[in-house]
């Protein structure tokens, strides 16, 4: 059931929302932590509004809240996203209602709270140009899922032709713990790794700098109040715990990863640096680009405990996906990132709540602001790949960028950035913002 | 260099210290969390001396410290172990010898601190049966390496008869990152995971309790301050910087990790459990332990971003580990627990430096309280296997206990417990204190 905080004829007293384009109209509302770009203010929860953010201590104490919505302000005004994540989705749901209407214009509706905070604009929002974003929240476990069906199957065939998906797959939502020091916010910047790493020719292994570094296109959902110590989520308790979605970059030393990754897995391949964007769009602002969620009849069909009507209803998700590349020539030439590929997320071979359900089935206890990987997400053709790994055919044919140079793996300086929509008749399109992150030498 | 804090002839004010059959005599000064059980005390930072708890914070408040040495206790006494592990070994280093001599028969020394302290005994010290223990830190990340190459050739056998051992393995010290939320201390009890799996005659998956559920003998590594992002850690710094060692048991759900584990590694085969024992053994306690560490000359020796001579010299770490398995029809007629086998960590084929170098040596970053297994610790012989699979060779051979019980894998209500302790000759012998978990229905 869609709430009046997806109505279509709703507009924001803050201009910038509703030009039609921006990733951030009042039917969005997604929370991040900011301060003032070179300041030593402490870091603040805020929620993006078209080009601004409305910072929730300011407004906490600049507007006039109901007392129960004070109450959820609370944690944010002191700039602690897990506790409110905590809460659950009630929680959730009531503070969404109320910044919408706080932050809908008050022609529309006489809202006394909406006009003390118009009033108050210039103490209430800060542009985002003039803010600089860190990681929404603490992070206590990063797991690193594979729900690419087709990325599984494509870079399967790279590594074993005769068998590229293997039995597992369709049975067991496939994932791996990850590690959490290493994340960054977008606009995050790392030097290449250096690794081990063994050429198929070669008779020992030796020790440099990566030489196919690559990125992957994923979402990270976050957790929201999560489950004790040895009781399982439930299908639908999974579906109303997750908090929300943010754009995730799984950048991967391809090199590194072959040599590595048996038996354990990837380790050093990977946890050199993972990059997010910076604002959490939540599970309430995405509830109108559901879509049903079923694998092929030919398929396996879901084991109980990750089916639920649900599920198969509206566990999908409709997000539009786009990789672009930019390198240090077209920087400096003043050339715009090219677009690599796009993709949806709809495509993935496991929704949220089975990844929740699943992690959580062993007892496993998810905590609030944990956060998931979904892996990377390539469409079916093979122009979607969402890894240079994927459009390069294992780094065998070199991509043509529109001012003449190649690519097969990304070179230092080429920043990569993840871009994310969500849009469908009847209801106002909502974005991610940009999930940048850059090479360095 | 064996300095004065591993003097033979120095016994404590605290009798129980003294026994020669303790695990914390003076020459130890393990770090734990506690309070008085049942209490609602904040956690506090305590040493283990005898069958006693040195209270860092009645201590601080009640000795005659030094400046520097107050300075070094602030954190403690405040409960927070991880800013006293961010200060690195000379810190380390100083406080050791401060807390030996504080703790030292003042008759020895006639030093006015250790008087003071032993005046206020009943202040400053705990019984260790009167003390509820938690986690010693705050862990940001685990990971788990693979150093037991006894262990990875018997179960690689099961796996893969003609290839046991994989061609990284002498050349990579083979890791993956583990699950922080579920780590608990010593005492932990869990649920019997509940799980997916495949028998290889079985047509299709189903999900149901772990039917070959086991330990794994571990030690765990505490990081002290840790590196930056991008920075990776010579062997000098990582040999330096490693804060200390615990027993660690990483508890296994076999079945759902042969079905799990392709291609990404171990998952909810792991993550619902894992078990610590309370006390951090520093790296200045364990130095008269130290043994010299070489790869056989008919294998490959260590790329040299994982060599020095100092590892070479001493990498090594003499630690005797058992483990024990106490049944519930044990518990109940009063029999004591089993021993299932012994070990030693000297047998690893990676060392705690190496660890610490390779996980750095791609630019990821280690934090002070990051923990990290060691892998099961297997000897060469059969049996000494580090885990149930391997002492009944793959559950085809059943282990009868002492009472006439059996075992395959761990039934309900079993305990395991896991001890380990540093003997030679002219050094005072130290232990880790029991690491015990027990299994719920």
């Amino acid at each position: 059931m869609i709430d009046h905080t997806h109505d279509t004829s709703a507009t924001a007293w803050v201009a910038s929302a509703n030009t039609g384009h921006t990733d951030f109209p009042l039917q969005n509302l997604p929370y991040g932590r900011f301060k003032r770009a070179g300041s030593q203010q402490d870091w603040r929860i805020g929620v993006a509004i078209g080009d601004q953010i409305l910072d929730l201590k300011a407004a906490a104490q600049l507007g006039r809240w109901p007392t129960d919505i004070q109450a959820l302000l609370h944690p944010l005004a002191q700039g602690d996203l897990n506790r409110f994540m905590a809460q659950g989705p009630a929680a959730r749901k009531a503070l969404r209602a109320a910044l919408f209407d706080a932050l809908r214009d008050p022609a529309q509706t006489g809202s006394a709270n909406a006009r003390a905070l118009q009033a108050a604009a210039a103490q209430v929002l800060l542009p985002q140009d003039q803010a600089e974003m860190s990681l929404p929240c603490q992070i206590g476990d990063y797991t690193d899922f594979y729900t690419g069906i087709h990325h599984a199957t494509t870079v399967g065939k790279l590594f074993r032709p005769d068998n590229p998906l293997l039995p597992n797959y369709k049975w067991v939502p496939i994932g791996y713990h990850g590690r959490v020091s290493s994340i960054g916010v977008s606009g995050q910047s790392f030097r290449r790794p250096q690794g081990q790493f063994k050429a198929p020719d070669a008779e020992v292994p030796s020790f440099g700098p990566c030489k196919r570094l690559d990125y992957e296109l994923e979402v990270g959902v976050f957790v929201g109040a999560g489950n004790a110590l040895g009781e399982p989520m439930s299908m639908d308790q999974a579906e109303a715990d997750w908090f929300g979605i943010v754009l995730l970059n799984d950048w991967s030393a391809r090199d590194v990863q072959a040599w590595e990754y048996q038996p354990l897995g990837p380790f050093l391949a990977k946890n050199f640096a993972t990059t997010i964007s910076p604002w959490i769009v939540t599970q309430e602002a995405l509830e109108p680009f559901r879509t049903a969620f079923e694998h092929p009849p030919t398929d396996p069909q879901p084991l109980p405990y990750l089916d639920s009507p649900a599920n198969r209803a509206q566990g999908g998700l409709n997000i539009e996906l786009e990789v672009h590349l930019q390198t240090s020539a077209m920087r400096a030439a003043g050339q715009p990132a090219h677009r690599l590929m796009q993709s949806n997320f709809a495509d993935a071979y496991w929704t949220v709540a089975q990844m929740l359900a699943h992690h959580s089935s062993n007892g496993c206890n998810l905590q609030p602001g944990d956060l998931l990987g979904s892996g990377t997400q390539s469409g079916p053709r093979p122009e979607q790949g969402g890894s240079l790994l994927e459009l390069t055919q294992g780094g065998k044919q070199a991509l043509t960028l529109p001012n003449g140079e190649t690519r097969v793996f990304l070179q230092d300086g080429d920043s990569i950035t993840l871009h994310g929509r969500c849009q469908r008749e009847g209801a106002v399109a909502i974005g991610f913002g940009a999930c940048v992150g850059t090479v360095r030498g």
